[in-house]
């Protein structure tokens, strides 16, 4: 299923001219601080040392899960798609955001559990309505799992071939915080303790409980497969706990990279979709612009594991890909520096002493 | 000097009202994170429940310092002109930053050492060709003191004037890290090695070399004064280890919150700027937006200080208001989220079951 994916780690040619470009503009050695090293990873990217991220789209995946019926929500699974209309109407956060920046919006519905429609800004790409309740049985078959992998591939496709040059990533679907908790769970070897959090605002007994389901599910998971979760391949991690929303996004991370376009991504599901696009093919994660670090608190260990600083840390938790569309403008920053600020010589400004 | 200030807290009678309307937004409570206080706190400012910072606009003051002939800088003077050209030819992070989000730039000369002409983008406010070595003697005179916290004063009032909503303040002087850690010394009572730190980039012997020569201007001001620095009053500081750029903020903000106008806060400088401003009207605080956390190792005890949560931690040392522009979308967020998004009543969502 995902043999298709062959991602090359961008070539390091540029690297020595972009830094120097960096070093030469008219600041202190180093002072614009981590925007320089955004600003020397898009190029590196772009194999390039003007690059540019004019034509950036924003897609939200949309999806309902199963394991909503076990309670480890504080919203009911209705939210979904009425958050979707709102995304539709313009009036949820991710909405107002890309407004603000002009930046285009695409909601693709891919297991949304209700009849959406049709709507100029809707990718419909349903491979279900909801995946099944993963503490009972697997979240999806291996059809669905390709199916939900294809949407993504092919939303990057879309996009890449409109001319963007720079994806950003967002989701929208109840109880997919603790989908995404599972699936860490699994990825990483970490307990469900560490892995669940609040999400839209679970309190403490809410959080344990969120725990319990998604450790009876991986054992659950374990007991149907035969395997203990550190053997499951990502195919059979991705049919047992998965969620369509996050494998789309996971796929469609894939298909930016492979096509060398750099990806930015949101908070803790959306970067839980990386931790499996990273099983798959490892050099994915190059290709990442992580952009805040996110109030849930499993996500501080992701972002470890990926050595990540983003941009923002605004103690953001609320999803759609609003963490991604906050960072924009500082990733745009990042090469407006480069590309039109003076360098030294061009501005006639004495360099410092050596000290 | 100062007695022409009586800055109010803002009032309180829009706060709950305001409260509501950001929880009543679709999405979880508080998930917003910091741009839900950055939210009401420009709605407390602004008193109305649906603020803007459709108006903003960035002032850079530029001054020299006498004290550089103690060779604490790694820039020579000559760069202090050199980068007001900059700024005005539009090559600076400051100038490009700005043009990204058409902010308007303006540069204001209260101290330059040179004759800087005429240009459209430069107020000429010039108070001396650079202020006096302040480890030999006073910086400045009491006429000069006045004349530079007028300029910021009259900048102010020149901005509001035009309709500014958002004032931002940047600055530029070679020397004026070291000017600032003399002032945050003087006014907070820490060591010198607590409030020096590398500038521009200067390495530890370099470090503590300006630690020293703060710690002997501050014991010739006590001896030139007869009082030990805990009794400066805000003029007789001013007066011993000034600078004119740093006074001119000073006064721009004080005159920002008289006529209750938010401003921001750019990094260590700035910050350093408002807690003299703080010495002369402690209710200036209530109006500042702190924008980032700078890299220079003394910003981190003063915004705790101040109790404040910046907007932006990139490791920026550069001054100029490159993180006051950087962080303007992000004010922006605030504003557009509150005046923008929909309500779970206005978009037919279900709200959260309480836990």
């Amino acid at each position: 299923m995902f043999t298709s994916f062959s991602i090359q780690a961008p070539l390091t040619a540029k690297d020595s001219e972009l830094q120097q470009k960096i070093d030469n503009k008219t600041k202190p050695l180093g002072s614009l601080g981590s925007l320089e090293k955004l600003a020397f990873q898009l190029g590196h990217i772009q194999q390039t040392t003007s690059p540019e991220v004019s034509k950036p789209k924003m897609i939200v995946f949309a999806a309902d899960h199963g394991v909503v019926a076990q309670g480890i929500s504080l919203f009911p699974q209705e939210v979904t798609p009425q958050m979707v209309m709102n995304f539709l109407q313009g009036g949820a956060a991710v909405s107002v955001f890309c407004q603000q920046h002009n930046v285009p919006l695409r909601v693709v519905d891919v297991g949304v559990n209700a009849e959406l429609g049709t709507h100029p800004l809707l990718g419909s790409r349903k491979v279900a309505f909801s995946s099944q309740d993963f503490s009972q049985q697997a979240a999806m078959t291996s059809e669905q799992l390709a199916q939900a992998i294809q949407a993504g591939v092919d939303e990057a496709n879309l996009a890449i071939e409109e001319g963007v040059n720079l994806l950003m990533f967002g989701e929208m679907g109840i109880g997919n915080t603790c989908v995404s908790s599972c699936m860490m769970a699994a990825l990483m070897g970490v307990s469900p303790e560490d892995s669940a959090g609040p999400g839209t605002g679970l309190n403490a007994t809410g959080v344990s409980h969120k725990a319990k389901i998604i450790e009876q599910s991986l054992a659950r998971a374990e007991r149907d497969t035969g395997l203990p979760m550190a053997q499951w391949s990502a195919q059979t991690l991705a049919e047992q706990v998965g969620g369509f929303e996050i494998l789309a996004m996971a796929g469609a991370m894939l298909q930016s990279a492979q096509r060398q376009t750099a990806f930015v991504v949101d908070g803790f599901i959306c970067t839980v979709a990386l931790l499996f696009a990273q099983k798959v093919a490892p050099n994915v994660v190059a290709y990442a612009v992580f952009s805040h670090q996110s109030n849930e608190k499993a996500h501080t260990q992701l972002l470890a594991h990926f050595g990540a600083m983003p941009i923002l840390s605004l103690g953001l938790r609320l999803g759609e890909g609003s963490g991604a569309i906050l960072a924009y403008p500082l990733i745009q920053s990042a090469c407006v520096f480069l590309n039109k600020m003076a360098s030294f010589d061009s501005a006639g400004v004495t360099e410092a002493k050596g000290d």
